[in-house]
């Protein structure tokens, strides 16, 4: 019997057909005699419906009263997943992140998770019961509903299972495992059987949308093996875990994108000391979280300051901006929400020089320019012009032979 | 300055923009230097798109879990209010039912409220926010979400002005008062300025939607002066009071009727002792309320029981009934769910007979058959077929010459 932590995303729980589906499935898993916690998303559509109502009260709707709002939404998936096991005879209870008793800091609409009742769940599972979780919301010290941020629902469901030390934590959703890059865009991505947890973070870091970033720093900090599957067929996977693969000899394992960062550059800026804390500084303050940064060196006492932002953030960030630039004296403030951002990782990286070269080289062959460029102990960043993307993933997907051993490919999904 | 309770049912809080209006309306208040407690509905709509999401899972949904999943109905309201309100530099800040902490009983689905923690609320208006609380919902003592039943959110805002001693609860509604019958089935029905409190429950718990009985009582049983106005156009509403108005010396102050019940009767129940009980005390057991109660006199040792439900719990009662009607091996069971019920209400009643008399007199000119009769103190009820319901309400409203004086009648609604 093992306790077993399983988070369904917000397209495994869709519909009430999509529900009810869910409810077979681990009405199964109880059967085999397993403890279930089963951690929910908003059913698919839900969250952008609510944010469209708060978008019609405020365009720039934020803070606490987003996340009452928003928290409704998993509380609705809860209930019909509740309901449906225990019409099917499987005794069930549903808790809110709230009721858990999920403690989190007070930074609403990103809070982070400070620490999780186990007693409440724990006397659940003891009674038989399988526990439904709204994941992605908490509530923080003065009992105000928090979330977590967008995808924060397997961060709940990592954090639930290092809280009560889970056997696995299973994060299913519309994807079969972790693919070297993403199928809709490269026809033969190849899904991995397993994946370091620094991969792992990279991928997701950088816009790999299979986890969120946060659930992996979590699972990786608490020893949590991680599995991502897929809701709707069988198969084992992709397990995340500590042990690189000796076997697979592989330079890079896989290729990351994102779509979701905009970039701010500040032009003519007097380069002096303090200055990259002012310009960060203030969008800091907004709990804005930047990604890349690149200053280049200067030219006659001046510099400019490049760095990128989530594309929901973009406006905040030009807006806090304006003051600053003209603060700071600088030439101006311009903006680019066009743009792409394309990462090889992989721990192979760590011992093998020439992989940038050959990623600049590939990308100069399809005439791609390179707006940034960001390198890590096991990744290599570049920012291109939105439209390239495709042409540039699919051109290094076959530069770095991600495809792999034809054997290895049969089990691809067709996407 | 005043502290006031104003409540929003879902019609007057059905979109964005009505939202919005609600916003304006709040913050005129507070600028007055009033302290507001702001309770509100689910949108119009919403709670019957849960309801419906919730028998997609399993027709018979209740209990916990429906709770849960309700409750999110009037969560999306108070963020989205609080919202406006924030927005247009009123300081505001929400509370679900679990958050003000509005214990209740664990009743799921009709739970009664306990008692209400006023500290925070206390705290928040002194703070000079205004509080906005959702209305239907509350939590029990062990942290489970409850829900009031259906229209509980008039009860919350009764409930906040005892427990705040309010000077005033305010109930907003699609309607401008208390009218002498329903102005859609009745064209020159006639507001009533004021209504005695004792009048009010017999029309809220005959079928007048204005007010949700549980509500009345609450307020008069704590002495809330409570006014029923318009969300959509000003006037000062109907005023619900202690006292009989000495002026207008009407016999009767209105008609009530109700579409929503369903009568259930089992005939050939040999007459012993304690057949009532046995009957209706395995509907009670499953929390389902009886209205009207009639036993015909016994011919041969057996008599008839007819009693109504509420059309919701219709088929659950004929369910569990099947069981007890074999138990006291009486004839059979029979049910019908295409009845109305249609009540004369005035405290002026008690000092003049020939009412009941009267009102069966007109019914009878119409042709109209009357299946059931009840009476109290100050109302007559019967219980017709509903396709007289229209025709028998308008007969009555003219018979006991409700319209009133042509001066009171300028500001009648166009309905």
């Amino acid at each position: 019997m093992a306790l077993i932590v399983q988070k369904y995303g917000g397209t495994s729980v869709g519909s009430v057909e999509r529900i009810a589906a869910v409810a077979d499935k681990v009405k199964q898993f109880a059967e085999q005699g397993h403890q279930l916690v089963v951690v929910v998303s908003a059913m698919s559509g839900e969250t952008n419906r609510l944010i469209e109502l708060a978008k019609g009260i405020d365009p720039k709707a934020r803070g606490r009263e987003l996340d009452v709002l928003l928290a409704t939404g998993e509380q609705v998936t809860i209930a019909l997943l509740s309901m449906a096991l225990e019409q099917r005879g499987c005794a069930a209870r549903s808790y809110t992140g709230a009721q858990v008793r999920i403690l989190t800091d007070s930074a609403y609409n990103k809070a982070r998770i400070i620490d999780i009742d186990r007693e409440r769940v724990r006397d659940d599972l003891d009674a038989g019961r399988v526990v439904v979780v709204a994941g992605f919301q908490g509530i923080d010290g003065d009992g105000h509903i928090t979330t977590l941020g967008r995808g924060g629902s397997d961060t709940t469901a990592v954090a639930l299972a290092a809280a009560l030390k889970a056997d696995e934590c299973q994060i299913y959703t519309d994807v079969d495992g972790v693919y070297t890059t993403d199928p809709r865009v490269v026809a033969d991505a190849r899904r991995l059987d397993r994946i370091t947890f620094e991969e792992m973070l990279e991928m997701a870091s950088l816009g790999s949308k299979v986890l969120q970033i946060r659930s992996v720093e979590f699972a990786g900090k608490y020893n949590v093996p991680l599995r991502v599957l897929s809701s709707f067929k069988e198969g084992p996977g992709t397990l995340i875990t500590f042990e690189e693969n000796p076997m697979e000899d592989a330079l890079i394992s896989g290729i990351a994108f994102s779509r979701d960062e905009a970039q701010l550059t500040i032009t003519g800026v007097p380069d002096e000391p303090g200055i990259a804390y002012r310009i960060l500084g203030a969008v800091a303050d907004l709990n804005i979280e930047v990604d890349m940064i690149v200053q280049n060196v200067s030219a006659e006492g001046m510099t400019d300051f490049t760095f990128t932002v989530h594309r929901n953030d973009y406006d905040r960030a030009m807006e806090c901006l304006q003051e600053v630039v003209k603060g700071l004296g600088a030439r101006e403030l311009v903006g680019n929400t066009r743009i792409a951002k394309i990462s090889l990782v992989g721990v192979g990286m760590r011992s093998h020089a020439g992989i940038a070269s050959k990623m600049f080289g590939v990308l100069g062959q399809e005439g791609i320019n390179i707006l940034m460029i960001s390198t890590s102990e096991i990744k290599v960043s570049v920012v291109v012009q939105e439209k390239y993307l495709e042409l540039a993933v699919r051109a290094l997907h076959d530069a770095f032979n991600l495809a792999g051993h034809p054997e290895e490919r049969t089990d691809l999904p067709n996407a």
